[in-house]
Protein backbone atom coordinates (compact mmCIF):
# COMPACT_ATOMS: atom_id res chain seq x y z
CA UNK A 1 0.00 0.00 0.00
CA UNK A 2 1.10 3.42 -0.55
CA UNK A 3 2.73 5.25 2.08
CA UNK A 4 4.34 8.54 0.10
CA UNK A 5 2.78 11.82 0.80
CA UNK A 6 1.55 9.99 4.94
CA UNK A 7 3.09 11.67 8.00
CA UNK A 8 2.40 10.49 11.48
CA UNK A 9 2.05 13.06 14.33
CA UNK A 10 3.37 10.91 17.17
CA UNK A 11 0.30 11.70 19.65
CA UNK A 12 -2.07 9.54 17.43
CA UNK A 13 0.38 6.75 19.51
CA UNK A 14 1.38 9.35 22.37
CA UNK A 15 0.64 6.17 24.79
CA UNK A 16 1.80 3.32 23.11
CA UNK A 17 5.67 5.06 21.53
CA UNK A 18 8.17 7.09 22.51
CA UNK A 19 10.35 8.80 19.61
CA UNK A 20 12.25 6.12 18.83
CA UNK A 21 10.13 2.98 19.07
CA UNK A 22 7.63 5.28 17.65
CA UNK A 23 10.07 5.84 14.21
CA UNK A 24 10.51 2.23 14.44
CA UNK A 25 7.01 1.53 14.17
CA UNK A 26 6.56 4.29 10.85
CA UNK A 27 9.73 2.77 9.44
CA UNK A 28 8.41 -0.64 9.59
CA UNK A 29 5.19 0.16 7.65
CA UNK A 30 6.89 2.21 4.90
CA UNK A 31 6.33 5.49 6.46
CA UNK A 32 9.10 8.24 6.35
CA UNK A 33 7.61 11.00 7.80
CA UNK A 34 6.50 11.97 10.98
CA UNK A 35 5.33 15.05 13.58
CA UNK A 36 7.03 14.69 17.08
CA UNK A 37 5.74 16.50 20.36
CA UNK A 38 7.95 18.54 22.58
CA UNK A 39 7.79 16.01 25.01
CA UNK A 40 9.03 13.46 22.62
CA UNK A 41 12.21 15.33 21.94
CA UNK A 42 12.70 16.52 25.61
CA UNK A 43 12.44 12.34 27.02
CA UNK A 44 14.89 11.79 24.17
CA UNK A 45 17.18 14.54 24.46
CA UNK A 46 17.77 17.51 21.00
CA UNK A 47 20.54 15.91 19.98
CA UNK A 48 19.58 11.94 19.92
CA UNK A 49 16.33 13.09 18.62
CA UNK A 50 17.90 14.89 15.79
CA UNK A 51 20.32 12.19 14.95
CA UNK A 52 17.32 9.61 14.93
CA UNK A 53 15.69 11.69 12.80
CA UNK A 54 18.79 12.34 10.76
CA UNK A 55 19.78 8.68 11.14
CA UNK A 56 16.37 7.31 9.12
CA UNK A 57 16.40 9.84 6.52
CA UNK A 58 12.97 11.20 8.37
CA UNK A 59 10.91 14.49 7.00
CA UNK A 60 9.80 15.82 9.92
CA UNK A 61 5.84 17.77 8.80
CA UNK A 62 5.70 19.97 12.12
CA UNK A 63 6.81 20.61 15.18
CA UNK A 64 4.22 20.67 17.95
CA UNK A 65 3.73 22.99 19.43
CA UNK A 66 3.91 26.54 20.42
CA UNK A 67 2.04 29.51 20.45
CA UNK A 68 -0.49 29.93 23.67
CA UNK A 69 0.62 33.76 24.26
CA UNK A 70 -2.10 34.55 26.19
CA UNK A 71 -1.32 34.98 30.04
CA UNK A 72 -2.59 37.11 33.03
CA UNK A 73 0.75 39.02 33.44
CA UNK A 74 3.54 40.52 31.29
CA UNK A 75 5.77 37.64 32.83
CA UNK A 76 3.71 35.10 32.13
CA UNK A 77 3.42 36.89 28.37
CA UNK A 78 7.31 36.98 28.41
CA UNK A 79 7.64 33.51 29.39
CA UNK A 80 5.49 32.04 26.65
CA UNK A 81 7.94 34.29 23.70
CA UNK A 82 10.58 32.59 25.59
CA UNK A 83 9.37 29.09 25.23
CA UNK A 84 8.33 29.84 21.89
CA UNK A 85 11.84 30.73 20.93
CA UNK A 86 13.55 27.39 22.24
CA UNK A 87 11.32 25.91 20.52
CA UNK A 88 11.75 27.51 16.82
CA UNK A 89 15.43 26.47 17.92
CA UNK A 90 14.53 22.72 18.81
CA UNK A 91 12.16 23.29 15.03
CA UNK A 92 15.43 24.03 13.45
CA UNK A 93 17.51 21.19 14.75
CA UNK A 94 15.30 18.66 13.97
CA UNK A 95 15.18 20.08 10.49
CA UNK A 96 10.75 20.50 11.24
CA UNK A 97 8.76 21.73 7.93
CA UNK A 98 7.10 24.02 10.53
CA UNK A 99 6.46 25.16 13.89
CA UNK A 100 2.80 24.62 14.75
CA UNK A 101 1.31 27.21 17.32
CA UNK A 102 -2.16 27.07 18.58
CA UNK A 103 -3.99 30.19 20.16
CA UNK A 104 -3.86 29.47 23.67
CA UNK A 105 -7.34 30.02 26.38
CA UNK A 106 -8.36 32.91 27.89
CA UNK A 107 -5.87 33.65 31.00
CA UNK A 108 -7.61 32.82 34.17
CA UNK A 109 -9.97 35.19 35.32
CA UNK A 110 -10.37 36.76 31.97
CA UNK A 111 -13.85 36.82 29.73
CA UNK A 112 -11.98 39.19 27.25
CA UNK A 113 -11.44 36.44 23.99
CA UNK A 114 -10.79 39.65 21.73
CA UNK A 115 -7.49 40.85 24.43
CA UNK A 116 -6.39 37.34 24.40
CA UNK A 117 -6.34 37.37 20.58
CA UNK A 118 -4.41 40.58 20.67
CA UNK A 119 -2.05 38.60 22.94
CA UNK A 120 -1.75 35.96 20.33
CA UNK A 121 -0.76 38.29 17.60
CA UNK A 122 2.12 40.30 19.80
CA UNK A 123 3.54 36.88 20.65
CA UNK A 124 3.62 36.30 17.18
CA UNK A 125 5.10 39.40 16.16
CA UNK A 126 7.84 39.12 18.88
CA UNK A 127 8.96 35.74 17.98
CA UNK A 128 9.13 36.31 13.61
CA UNK A 129 11.99 37.69 13.34
CA UNK A 130 13.80 34.65 15.77
CA UNK A 131 11.85 32.05 13.23
CA UNK A 132 12.72 33.91 10.06
CA UNK A 133 16.43 34.07 11.49
CA UNK A 134 16.15 30.24 12.18
CA UNK A 135 14.77 29.53 8.82
CA UNK A 136 11.64 27.94 10.70
CA UNK A 137 8.16 29.01 9.39
CA UNK A 138 5.06 29.38 11.64
CA UNK A 139 2.30 27.28 11.02
CA UNK A 140 -0.85 29.21 12.42
CA UNK A 141 -3.52 26.15 13.41
CA UNK A 142 -7.11 27.65 13.81
CA UNK A 143 -8.61 25.19 16.63
CA UNK A 144 -11.99 23.86 17.00
CA UNK A 145 -14.62 27.08 18.50
CA UNK A 146 -15.04 24.30 21.26
CA UNK A 147 -11.16 24.65 22.42
CA UNK A 148 -11.74 29.16 22.07
CA UNK A 149 -11.91 29.58 26.20
CA UNK A 150 -9.12 27.05 27.55
CA UNK A 151 -6.75 26.03 24.31
CA UNK A 152 -7.19 28.03 21.63
CA UNK A 153 -8.58 31.66 20.67
CA UNK A 154 -7.75 31.54 17.43
CA UNK A 155 -11.01 29.64 15.79
CA UNK A 156 -11.29 30.34 12.04
CA UNK A 157 -8.96 30.08 9.21
CA UNK A 158 -9.69 33.34 8.07
CA UNK A 159 -8.82 34.60 11.64
CA UNK A 160 -5.12 32.77 11.48
CA UNK A 161 -4.90 34.47 7.64
CA UNK A 162 -6.14 37.72 8.34
CA UNK A 163 -2.70 36.96 10.81
CA UNK A 164 -0.54 36.37 8.08
CA UNK A 165 -1.36 39.25 6.00
CA UNK A 166 -0.32 41.62 9.48
CA UNK A 167 2.96 39.42 9.78
CA UNK A 168 3.68 38.74 6.26
CA UNK A 169 6.80 36.51 5.51
CA UNK A 170 7.74 33.30 7.53
CA UNK A 171 3.88 32.52 8.93
CA UNK A 172 1.52 30.73 7.10
CA UNK A 173 -1.31 27.98 8.30
CA UNK A 174 -2.05 24.29 9.51
CA UNK A 175 -5.36 23.08 7.93
CA UNK A 176 -6.52 20.26 10.75
CA UNK A 177 -10.30 19.02 8.99
CA UNK A 178 -11.05 18.18 12.63
CA UNK A 179 -10.70 21.70 13.75
CA UNK A 180 -12.27 22.97 10.49
CA UNK A 181 -14.73 20.76 8.48
CA UNK A 182 -17.76 22.47 9.82
CA UNK A 183 -16.86 25.72 8.17
CA UNK A 184 -19.50 26.86 5.79
CA UNK A 185 -16.37 29.55 4.21
CA UNK A 186 -13.70 26.94 4.20
CA UNK A 187 -13.33 26.11 0.65
CA UNK A 188 -13.14 30.07 0.29
CA UNK A 189 -10.76 30.38 2.78
CA UNK A 190 -8.04 27.16 1.68
CA UNK A 191 -8.31 28.72 -1.92
CA UNK A 192 -7.39 32.09 0.10
CA UNK A 193 -4.29 30.09 1.86
CA UNK A 194 -3.14 29.16 -1.08
CA UNK A 195 0.92 29.44 -0.72
CA UNK A 196 1.13 29.68 2.80
CA UNK A 197 -0.66 26.15 3.91
CA UNK A 198 2.52 24.72 6.07
CA UNK A 199 0.49 21.51 6.79
CA UNK A 200 -2.53 19.34 6.59
CA UNK A 201 -3.44 17.56 9.64
CA UNK A 202 -6.33 14.78 9.12
CA UNK A 203 -8.35 12.50 11.48
CA UNK A 204 -12.47 12.18 11.75
CA UNK A 205 -15.42 13.88 13.73
CA UNK A 206 -16.78 11.01 15.55
CA UNK A 207 -20.84 11.31 15.58
CA UNK A 208 -21.45 10.53 18.81
CA UNK A 209 -18.06 12.59 20.14
CA UNK A 210 -17.94 11.38 24.17
CA UNK A 211 -15.20 13.66 24.53
CA UNK A 212 -14.14 17.15 23.65
CA UNK A 213 -10.50 16.68 23.44
CA UNK A 214 -10.06 12.93 23.66
CA UNK A 215 -12.07 11.50 21.24
CA UNK A 216 -11.24 12.04 17.89
CA UNK A 217 -11.74 9.40 15.37
CA UNK A 218 -9.65 7.57 12.28
CA UNK A 219 -9.92 8.49 8.93
CA UNK A 220 -13.37 6.96 7.69
CA UNK A 221 -15.09 6.32 11.17
CA UNK A 222 -16.81 9.93 11.59
CA UNK A 223 -18.38 12.36 8.45
CA UNK A 224 -15.71 14.37 7.43
CA UNK A 225 -15.53 14.59 3.49
CA UNK A 226 -11.89 14.33 3.46
CA UNK A 227 -11.36 13.89 -0.15
CA UNK A 228 -13.29 16.97 -0.46
CA UNK A 229 -10.92 18.93 1.99
CA UNK A 230 -7.47 17.24 0.56
CA UNK A 231 -9.16 18.64 -2.88
CA UNK A 232 -9.14 21.98 -2.01
CA UNK A 233 -6.17 21.79 -0.07
CA UNK A 234 -4.51 20.54 -3.22
CA UNK A 235 -6.19 22.94 -5.24
CA UNK A 236 -4.85 25.82 -3.32
CA UNK A 237 -0.87 24.39 -4.04
CA UNK A 238 -0.30 21.98 -1.22
CA UNK A 239 0.83 18.89 -2.40
CA UNK A 240 2.92 18.29 1.05
CA UNK A 241 2.34 14.96 3.26
CA UNK A 242 -1.33 14.54 5.16
CA UNK A 243 -0.52 13.95 8.49
CA UNK A 244 -2.35 11.84 10.91
CA UNK A 245 -2.54 13.23 14.57
CA UNK A 246 -5.82 11.47 16.67
CA UNK A 247 -6.36 12.07 20.29
CA UNK A 248 -8.59 9.38 21.43
CA UNK A 249 -8.01 8.13 24.73
CA UNK A 250 -10.16 5.40 25.36
CA UNK A 251 -10.07 3.53 21.89
CA UNK A 252 -6.99 4.62 19.61
CA UNK A 253 -4.45 5.11 22.56
CA UNK A 254 -5.27 1.76 23.65
CA UNK A 255 -4.84 0.03 20.96
CA UNK A 256 -1.45 -1.81 20.29
CA UNK A 257 0.86 1.03 18.76
CA UNK A 258 1.68 -1.48 15.41
CA UNK A 259 -2.21 -2.28 15.00
CA UNK A 260 -2.34 1.72 15.28
CA UNK A 261 -0.10 2.36 12.87
CA UNK A 262 -1.20 0.56 10.22
CA UNK A 263 -4.84 1.06 10.35
CA UNK A 264 -3.44 4.62 9.28
CA UNK A 265 -2.01 3.20 6.30
CA UNK A 266 -4.85 1.77 5.28
CA UNK A 267 -7.01 4.37 5.44
CA UNK A 268 -4.74 6.61 4.20
CA UNK A 269 -5.43 4.25 1.24
CA UNK A 270 -9.01 3.74 1.38
CA UNK A 271 -10.94 6.71 2.55
CA UNK A 272 -8.48 9.61 2.28
CA UNK B 1 -34.48 42.18 42.57
CA UNK B 2 -35.58 42.98 39.19
CA UNK B 3 -37.40 40.48 37.21
CA UNK B 4 -38.52 42.26 33.96
CA UNK B 5 -36.72 41.24 30.63
CA UNK B 6 -35.80 38.02 32.25
CA UNK B 7 -37.61 34.44 30.41
CA UNK B 8 -36.94 31.16 31.76
CA UNK B 9 -36.40 28.25 28.90
CA UNK B 10 -38.18 25.36 30.88
CA UNK B 11 -35.56 23.22 29.49
CA UNK B 12 -33.28 24.83 32.15
CA UNK B 13 -35.74 22.84 34.90
CA UNK B 14 -36.67 20.03 32.54
CA UNK B 15 -35.76 17.26 35.00
CA UNK B 16 -37.67 19.32 37.88
CA UNK B 17 -40.88 20.80 36.13
CA UNK B 18 -43.66 20.46 33.58
CA UNK B 19 -45.45 23.33 31.94
CA UNK B 20 -47.73 23.82 34.78
CA UNK B 21 -45.49 23.95 37.65
CA UNK B 22 -42.74 24.78 35.91
CA UNK B 23 -44.69 28.34 35.21
CA UNK B 24 -45.80 28.73 38.69
CA UNK B 25 -42.24 28.20 39.93
CA UNK B 26 -41.59 31.58 37.57
CA UNK B 27 -44.59 33.01 38.69
CA UNK B 28 -43.76 32.56 42.62
CA UNK B 29 -40.05 34.71 41.97
CA UNK B 30 -42.17 37.35 40.06
CA UNK B 31 -41.11 35.79 36.56
CA UNK B 32 -43.98 36.38 33.27
CA UNK B 33 -42.27 35.61 30.27
CA UNK B 34 -40.80 31.17 29.56
CA UNK B 35 -40.10 29.92 26.64
CA UNK B 36 -41.32 25.73 26.55
CA UNK B 37 -40.48 22.73 24.69
CA UNK B 38 -42.67 20.32 22.48
CA UNK B 39 -42.75 17.85 24.72
CA UNK B 40 -43.89 20.39 27.58
CA UNK B 41 -46.72 20.94 25.39
CA UNK B 42 -47.71 18.03 24.34
CA UNK B 43 -47.87 16.66 27.82
CA UNK B 44 -50.24 18.70 29.19
CA UNK B 45 -52.37 18.94 25.64
CA UNK B 46 -52.40 22.05 23.42
CA UNK B 47 -55.35 23.74 24.66
CA UNK B 48 -55.02 23.06 28.39
CA UNK B 49 -50.89 24.94 28.01
CA UNK B 50 -52.61 27.72 25.92
CA UNK B 51 -54.88 28.15 29.38
CA UNK B 52 -52.24 28.06 31.32
CA UNK B 53 -50.21 30.01 29.57
CA UNK B 54 -53.01 32.82 28.70
CA UNK B 55 -54.59 32.76 31.98
CA UNK B 56 -51.15 33.79 33.51
CA UNK B 57 -50.45 36.79 31.21
CA UNK B 58 -47.09 35.38 30.15
CA UNK B 59 -45.13 36.07 27.80
CA UNK B 60 -43.79 33.63 25.39
CA UNK B 61 -40.22 34.46 24.21
CA UNK B 62 -40.03 31.64 21.78
CA UNK B 63 -41.52 27.42 21.34
CA UNK B 64 -38.50 25.08 21.12
CA UNK B 65 -37.70 24.15 18.69
CA UNK B 66 -38.43 23.63 14.85
CA UNK B 67 -36.00 22.71 11.70
CA UNK B 68 -34.09 19.68 11.54
CA UNK B 69 -35.07 19.70 7.74
CA UNK B 70 -31.78 17.29 6.60
CA UNK B 71 -32.92 13.82 6.12
CA UNK B 72 -31.82 11.17 4.31
CA UNK B 73 -34.94 10.69 1.38
CA UNK B 74 -37.62 12.73 0.22
CA UNK B 75 -40.35 11.25 2.58
CA UNK B 76 -37.88 11.98 5.56
CA UNK B 77 -37.61 15.65 4.44
CA UNK B 78 -41.41 15.35 3.74
CA UNK B 79 -42.12 14.52 7.36
CA UNK B 80 -40.19 17.61 8.54
CA UNK B 81 -41.67 20.16 6.76
CA UNK B 82 -44.97 18.72 8.12
CA UNK B 83 -43.88 18.93 11.26
CA UNK B 84 -42.32 22.04 11.20
CA UNK B 85 -46.00 23.84 10.03
CA UNK B 86 -47.68 21.44 13.11
CA UNK B 87 -45.01 23.31 15.43
CA UNK B 88 -46.02 26.73 13.64
CA UNK B 89 -49.63 26.42 14.44
CA UNK B 90 -48.61 25.33 17.93
CA UNK B 91 -46.64 28.38 18.72
CA UNK B 92 -49.19 30.41 17.51
CA UNK B 93 -51.66 28.92 19.64
CA UNK B 94 -49.60 29.61 22.82
CA UNK B 95 -48.91 32.84 20.98
CA UNK B 96 -44.92 32.79 20.88
CA UNK B 97 -42.90 35.26 20.05
CA UNK B 98 -41.19 32.95 17.79
CA UNK B 99 -40.90 29.42 16.40
CA UNK B 100 -37.03 28.48 17.26
CA UNK B 101 -35.47 26.71 14.57
CA UNK B 102 -32.37 24.57 14.53
CA UNK B 103 -30.44 23.43 11.29
CA UNK B 104 -30.52 19.53 12.43
CA UNK B 105 -27.24 17.38 11.49
CA UNK B 106 -26.39 15.15 8.90
CA UNK B 107 -28.45 12.62 7.55
CA UNK B 108 -27.38 9.16 8.24
CA UNK B 109 -24.15 7.95 6.32
CA UNK B 110 -23.83 11.79 4.79
CA UNK B 111 -20.74 13.14 4.49
CA UNK B 112 -21.67 16.28 2.64
CA UNK B 113 -22.46 18.99 4.96
CA UNK B 114 -22.93 21.67 2.01
CA UNK B 115 -26.01 19.48 1.19
CA UNK B 116 -27.52 19.42 4.49
CA UNK B 117 -27.32 23.06 4.84
CA UNK B 118 -29.17 23.03 1.24
CA UNK B 119 -31.91 20.56 2.63
CA UNK B 120 -32.30 23.13 5.95
CA UNK B 121 -32.60 26.19 3.24
CA UNK B 122 -35.09 24.29 0.95
CA UNK B 123 -37.32 23.69 4.19
CA UNK B 124 -37.39 27.11 5.45
CA UNK B 125 -38.46 28.04 2.07
CA UNK B 126 -41.28 25.43 2.38
CA UNK B 127 -42.46 26.51 5.45
CA UNK B 128 -42.95 30.06 5.27
CA UNK B 129 -45.31 30.62 3.79
CA UNK B 130 -47.55 28.34 6.47
CA UNK B 131 -45.74 30.61 9.15
CA UNK B 132 -46.30 33.81 7.64
CA UNK B 133 -50.09 33.45 7.41
CA UNK B 134 -49.61 31.91 10.99
CA UNK B 135 -48.01 35.44 12.12
CA UNK B 136 -45.50 33.38 13.84
CA UNK B 137 -41.85 34.72 13.19
CA UNK B 138 -39.15 31.75 12.35
CA UNK B 139 -35.82 32.31 14.45
CA UNK B 140 -32.66 30.35 12.91
CA UNK B 141 -30.57 29.70 15.96
CA UNK B 142 -27.01 28.83 14.77
CA UNK B 143 -25.43 26.03 17.13
CA UNK B 144 -21.89 25.76 18.14
CA UNK B 145 -19.99 24.36 15.17
CA UNK B 146 -19.22 21.14 17.69
CA UNK B 147 -23.02 20.36 17.03
CA UNK B 148 -22.71 20.32 13.41
CA UNK B 149 -22.44 16.95 12.67
CA UNK B 150 -25.31 15.80 14.28
CA UNK B 151 -27.82 18.54 15.30
CA UNK B 152 -27.63 22.14 13.87
CA UNK B 153 -25.68 22.03 10.28
CA UNK B 154 -25.94 26.01 10.39
CA UNK B 155 -23.39 27.21 12.76
CA UNK B 156 -22.37 30.73 12.01
CA UNK B 157 -24.56 33.75 12.80
CA UNK B 158 -23.44 34.83 9.71
CA UNK B 159 -24.89 32.08 7.29
CA UNK B 160 -28.47 32.25 9.55
CA UNK B 161 -28.34 35.36 7.91
CA UNK B 162 -27.50 34.79 4.82
CA UNK B 163 -30.45 32.81 4.99
CA UNK B 164 -32.60 35.53 6.13
CA UNK B 165 -31.62 37.56 3.01
CA UNK B 166 -32.07 34.80 0.83
CA UNK B 167 -35.76 33.84 2.35
CA UNK B 168 -37.03 37.30 2.86
CA UNK B 169 -39.79 38.59 5.61
CA UNK B 170 -40.88 36.42 8.57
CA UNK B 171 -37.66 35.18 9.14
CA UNK B 172 -35.01 36.39 11.83
CA UNK B 173 -32.57 34.85 14.20
CA UNK B 174 -31.93 33.67 17.89
CA UNK B 175 -29.03 35.01 19.24
CA UNK B 176 -27.72 32.28 22.11
CA UNK B 177 -24.50 33.29 23.59
CA UNK B 178 -23.53 29.49 24.38
CA UNK B 179 -22.80 29.36 20.18
CA UNK B 180 -21.75 32.52 19.30
CA UNK B 181 -20.00 33.35 21.64
CA UNK B 182 -16.45 32.24 20.40
CA UNK B 183 -16.84 34.43 16.91
CA UNK B 184 -14.48 36.91 16.30
CA UNK B 185 -16.95 38.25 13.74
CA UNK B 186 -19.84 38.39 16.28
CA UNK B 187 -20.05 42.06 16.82
CA UNK B 188 -20.24 42.60 13.23
CA UNK B 189 -23.05 39.91 12.93
CA UNK B 190 -24.84 40.85 15.27
CA UNK B 191 -25.17 45.11 14.07
CA UNK B 192 -25.73 43.13 10.48
CA UNK B 193 -28.63 40.99 11.94
CA UNK B 194 -30.86 44.36 13.55
CA UNK B 195 -34.48 44.05 13.46
CA UNK B 196 -33.67 40.51 12.50
CA UNK B 197 -32.90 39.25 16.07
CA UNK B 198 -36.10 38.07 17.74
CA UNK B 199 -34.44 35.86 20.62
CA UNK B 200 -31.76 36.24 22.88
CA UNK B 201 -30.68 33.40 25.23
CA UNK B 202 -27.80 33.46 27.57
CA UNK B 203 -26.03 30.80 29.89
CA UNK B 204 -22.24 30.42 30.17
CA UNK B 205 -19.54 28.36 28.81
CA UNK B 206 -18.18 26.27 31.36
CA UNK B 207 -13.93 25.80 31.72
CA UNK B 208 -13.97 22.61 31.63
CA UNK B 209 -16.75 21.67 29.55
CA UNK B 210 -17.36 17.94 30.82
CA UNK B 211 -20.26 17.22 28.27
CA UNK B 212 -20.88 18.70 25.02
CA UNK B 213 -24.49 18.66 25.20
CA UNK B 214 -25.69 19.00 29.05
CA UNK B 215 -22.72 20.49 31.09
CA UNK B 216 -23.74 24.41 30.20
CA UNK B 217 -23.59 27.06 32.47
CA UNK B 218 -25.07 29.05 34.89
CA UNK B 219 -24.42 32.42 33.58
CA UNK B 220 -21.21 33.91 35.95
CA UNK B 221 -20.02 30.66 36.33
CA UNK B 222 -17.80 30.33 32.80
CA UNK B 223 -15.87 32.49 30.80
CA UNK B 224 -19.09 34.34 28.57
CA UNK B 225 -19.06 38.22 28.53
CA UNK B 226 -22.86 38.32 29.04
CA UNK B 227 -22.91 42.24 29.54
CA UNK B 228 -20.66 43.13 26.38
CA UNK B 229 -23.24 40.58 24.10
CA UNK B 230 -25.92 42.31 25.66
CA UNK B 231 -24.25 45.29 24.76
CA UNK B 232 -24.30 44.29 21.01
CA UNK B 233 -27.50 43.37 21.02
CA UNK B 234 -28.96 46.50 22.08
CA UNK B 235 -27.23 48.08 19.59
CA UNK B 236 -28.59 46.65 17.19
CA UNK B 237 -31.84 47.50 18.73
CA UNK B 238 -33.21 44.56 20.62
CA UNK B 239 -34.57 44.88 23.91
CA UNK B 240 -36.88 42.08 24.28
CA UNK B 241 -36.00 39.41 27.31
CA UNK B 242 -32.91 37.50 27.67
CA UNK B 243 -33.91 34.11 28.17
CA UNK B 244 -32.21 31.43 30.04
CA UNK B 245 -31.71 28.21 28.57
CA UNK B 246 -29.24 25.65 30.68
CA UNK B 247 -28.97 21.74 30.14
CA UNK B 248 -26.77 20.60 32.73
CA UNK B 249 -27.83 16.94 33.43
CA UNK B 250 -24.84 16.96 36.46
CA UNK B 251 -25.78 20.12 38.01
CA UNK B 252 -28.75 22.40 37.72
CA UNK B 253 -31.03 19.54 36.81
CA UNK B 254 -30.17 18.01 39.49
CA UNK B 255 -31.05 20.71 42.26
CA UNK B 256 -34.40 21.91 43.59
CA UNK B 257 -36.08 23.29 40.44
CA UNK B 258 -36.97 26.54 43.08
CA UNK B 259 -33.05 27.19 43.71
CA UNK B 260 -32.70 26.63 39.77
CA UNK B 261 -35.16 29.72 38.98
CA UNK B 262 -34.18 31.53 42.29
CA UNK B 263 -30.34 31.45 40.97
CA UNK B 264 -31.45 32.60 37.56
CA UNK B 265 -32.86 35.66 39.11
CA UNK B 266 -30.09 36.25 40.82
CA UNK B 267 -27.23 36.35 38.24
CA UNK B 268 -29.64 37.80 36.07
CA UNK B 269 -29.07 40.97 38.78
CA UNK B 270 -25.98 40.43 39.19
CA UNK B 271 -23.76 39.56 35.87
CA UNK B 272 -25.87 39.92 32.89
Amino acid sequence: MKTDGLSINLATVRQQFGLKDGVEACLKHGITAIAPWRDHIQATGLDEAARIIKSNGLKVTGYCRGGLFPAADAAGRQAAIDDNKTMIDEAAAIGADCLILIGGGLPKGSRDIRAARGMFADGMAAVLPHARAAKVPLAIEALHPMYAADRGCISLLSEALDLCDALGAGVGVAIDVYHLWWDPNLAAQIKRAGARILAHHICDWLVPTKDLLLDRGMMGDGVIDLPGIRRMVEGAGFHGHQEVEIFSAEDWWKRPGDEVVKTCVERYNTVC
